[in-house]
């Protein structure tokens, strides 16, 4: 069948895995029964154990579905080290189910599925060579994409029934209380991993560094854990901190980012306590320093930021120029520092952070929303997760979840290199154009023909020309030429969940 | 039946309502699956109403449970505002499962019994008229007590299932975060409310004071709330402190606390790193001014303090000698106001602290818990519910749970005007003499013979003489005379579950 954004989804793939095809972005007030844990009681008074190998033959059986989180990114160690046991083991059948996979994980789980370890994957997304390995058929079945928002959902309703979670972390006491902020591998928020605390059947805790009980404040707390096991060191510190740290210098990125800065300010969204999430990398950095100016000129305060925390943001709070932090994830130690002495910085965890069926979550408080894009099609969807090559490369994060903001930018070269970002139709669907509202290039930018009032209100900004985005398409296709169309074969690799747990798209295996 | 500390149980409502009889303090390892809400999915951006009358209506039918949390004790104005809409909408057959009942809610409560709104009660206690009302069988089914930690169990475990939690804070956001640590009527810590916020199918919240969004710290979740109702004032703030805050000066209870104090610093549990819980009330102050002082004479520092928490236990942890306070409730305004500024003073919720069947619970790392008694009997068995005429008076709260200490100490003075309280058999069972270890009376002490290590500690300390709690029993007879056998009639009024959610005693109706 065909999805309401015009995806063929295999329909043997929709039966088996008892799928709906994306309809809407709209939610509604459906009544959700959650599920709940099994826990295994325990009244010692102490968790703490030395061997991985031990706490995995203890715990893993064949056919369970383990998780991990990802707030060390490439600074993990926990991922291989745990891994490297369960393959040794002889374990088989797995899902993994981790919050994300970052590059330093992707040798082990090819190896991991090449052994019949893992047989399923859910996770935000994966690049480099298990990308290329899963795209070219190197998995049986396909992986399920799921944004952070909709993989809280799908833990909440039971979609993701975790029987293990292995969580690294900078410190915990001999019961297991545990925060993201003191000891050498700091990332600061727990957000992702928080969700597998509450909702695995077992939760082991990997540490280097064993506090004094009671450990406080208690992000993850002893009724949630089961063991304790101490390593010599759970993560490098030099790599946890995600991309830029500096702002950019490119003026390509700074024009794109003084735009952003120019729609966001012009918009009726720009005004004292709006909200905003940037994200990271080095023109997010510079689109915060932009705002910062715009709201100091403008005697403006924003009530909160929120999504993947930066350093530039935290300064904000520290300035005043926001009210509070709700904090998911942090993308560098200074970020990670401001939540353990800031008080207005709040953890959150996924679930409130972007979970749709929620009594609410803080998505769908958010005004202003920056995020980017691999492809945005002429109908405004955007892709996150595949190549033009039609290759993983990508994760969908909290894109889905983000873009249900009041102001959603897509920010965006018109090419990058030798290739559109703009094009007829996006190779993968991940976020439906229906929630994007305008997208920014260097050259200009397009508003969302829904979007009558923001074509109103933008169109006469000087310095920032308003096209249609068909015609951005076609000066992209202009420089750099209509490229071959791709070729798949017919076997689905991969399925890609809108966040309300509906199917948006599927990921054909590449032809060589 | 008749149950291990010889308490005779009806075998018929063991059969209705599926009880076992107690058994033992041990708790074991049992695999438990825990339970979780259903919830009604809301993505708009204001949770807030005029009407609690709406709400009610809304919300709550014939035959749901509902609850409260009793924070605010004799200042509460919500429980009465609530339950008057519920009684005169004519909504009948409620169970009513408050974290506790307090005075001020007793003649809404009986109104509510009589006019056939209430038919099922479960509470960590009851007293004054209230007592009284049910006692004389006033209520047809019995009230079934539960202890604080149990009442946590129980809703992990789906015993109790509430259907609408009504929760009254001094501050919430529009979408229902919320704390209780600022505004008029703070109370600090939330602990009790915390398991009816997460596990409610609704969650109602009540304030007088509608913060700016998003208000952190969030204690209560937005993700976990239905209503926030906007009221006038959710209680008095001069009547939410509980009982004495200034040190006794009776003798009695000096030379009580002094002994106390003696036989804890005289424990093998007296080192650096112990833990204690202590309560509320002026002899209870009057230990912690005596522990300082040995603190501070013998260099010893305590990992935490546990429990209700009151400014002296406060001031401890700002003067250095605790680390950590774990606090599930505050008794005082300078408890509430530490917990706001002192990032050492960690809220939990009622699970964390006392849940038997959990990964874990504070109660487990006790070392030192001193409680108080009714009446003690011959066999440490400890009675913190009825009086001696078998009328209901009193409350578990963490008795039972906190009873789990490694050193529990009972503090009660010999005899109460013309009342034994060294009895040969309690009047109702409530905390086994298992988990009792010594007895502090202003004549001197009893050491159950269980521990025999005890009795080698402490036989020798002067001025603290060390009798058999059968002389002890004697004492207190000889002074006020072998009372008259109580007569109850053969119906069953309340039951008592022990923290395991077994049965450990029943209470009978009261002949007149």
């Amino acid at each position: 069948m065909k999805n309401s954004v015009n995806r063929e989804i295999p329909d043997d793939l929709m039966k088996k895995y008892d799928y709906e095809g994306f309809k809407t972005t709209e939610i509604g007030n459906p009544e959700i029964q959650r599920v709940a844990p099994k826990v295994h009681v325990s009244t010692g008074d102490n968790k703490v154990v030395d061997s991985i190998k031990d706490v995995v033959k203890e715990t893993v059986k064949d056919g369970m579905t383990i998780s991990f989180h990802h707030h060390f990114r490439n600074g993990d160690f926990v991922f291989n080290e745990v891994m490297r046991e369960v393959i040794d083991l002889g374990i088989k059948d797995l899902t993994l189910a981790p919050s994300s996979l970052t590059g330093v994980m992707n040798d082990m789980v090819i190896e991991a599925i090449k052994a019949g370890t893992i047989t399923n994957i859910t996770s935000s997304g994966m690049r480099g060579s298990l990308g290329d390995f899963v795209s070219h058929g190197g998995l049986k079945k396909p992986v399920i994409f799921r944004s952070h928002g909709n993989r809280a959902r799908a833990i909440e309703h039971g979609d993701i029934k975790i029987d293990v979670a292995f969580l690294g972390v900078p410190n915990a006491d001999k019961l297991g209380n545990a925060n993201g902020m003191e000891g050498d591998a700091v990332f600061g928020s727990l957000g992702y991993a928080l969700m597998d605390a509450q909702y695995a059947d077992k939760v082991v805790l990997l540490t280097d560094n064993i506090k004094s009980y009671p450990n406080t404040p208690a992000s993850i707390k002893q009724t949630q854990v089961d063991y304790v096991v101490k390593v010599d060191k759970v993560g490098d510190p030099d790599k946890i901190g995600s991309g830029a740290t500096r702002f950019t210098k490119d003026p390509k990125e700074l024009k794109i980012a003084s735009t952003v800065n120019d729609v966001i300010v012009n918009s009726p969204y720009f005004k004292d306590g709006f909200s905003f999430q940037t994200g990271s990398g080095g023109a997010a950095l510079a689109v915060t320093r932009y705002l910062r100016q715009a709201m100091i000129d403008n005697k403006i305060k924003a009530s909160f930021a929120l999504g993947g925390i930066t350093k530039p943001t935290t300064d904000l709070l520290k300035e005043g120029l926001i009210d509070r932090i709700m904090d998911v994830q942090d993308f560098d130690k200074g970020a990670a520092e401001s939540m353990h002495t800031n008080p207005k910085q709040q953890e959150i965890d996924a679930s409130w952070y972007a979970d749709p069926d929620n009594k609410g979550a803080m998505v769908d408080q958010l005004d202003v929303v920056i995020l980017s894009a691999l492809e945005i099609d002429t109908k405004f969807n955007v892709n996150v997760m595949s190549g033009s090559d039609g290759v993983i490369r990508g994760a969908i994060g909290g894109h889905q979840d983000a873009a249900t903001g009041k102001l959603t930018i897509i920010s965006a070269p018109l090419v990058r290199g030798r290739i559109a970002t703009i094009v007829p139709d996006v190779t993968t669907v991940v976020t439906p154009g229906d929630s994007v509202d305008v997208l920014v290039t260097e050259y200009g930018i397009a508003i969302n023909p829904k979007r009558q009032d923001l074509v109103k209100a933008l169109s006469s900004l000087p310095g920032v020309p308003v096209y249609h985005i068909e015609d951005l398409q076609k000066m992209a296709e202009a420089k750099v030429g209509k490229p071959k169309p791709l070729e798949f074969t017919d076997r689905t690799v991969a399925l890609i969940e809108y966040r309300d747990g509906s199917l948006i798209d599927a990921i054909r295996e590449v032809k060589d």
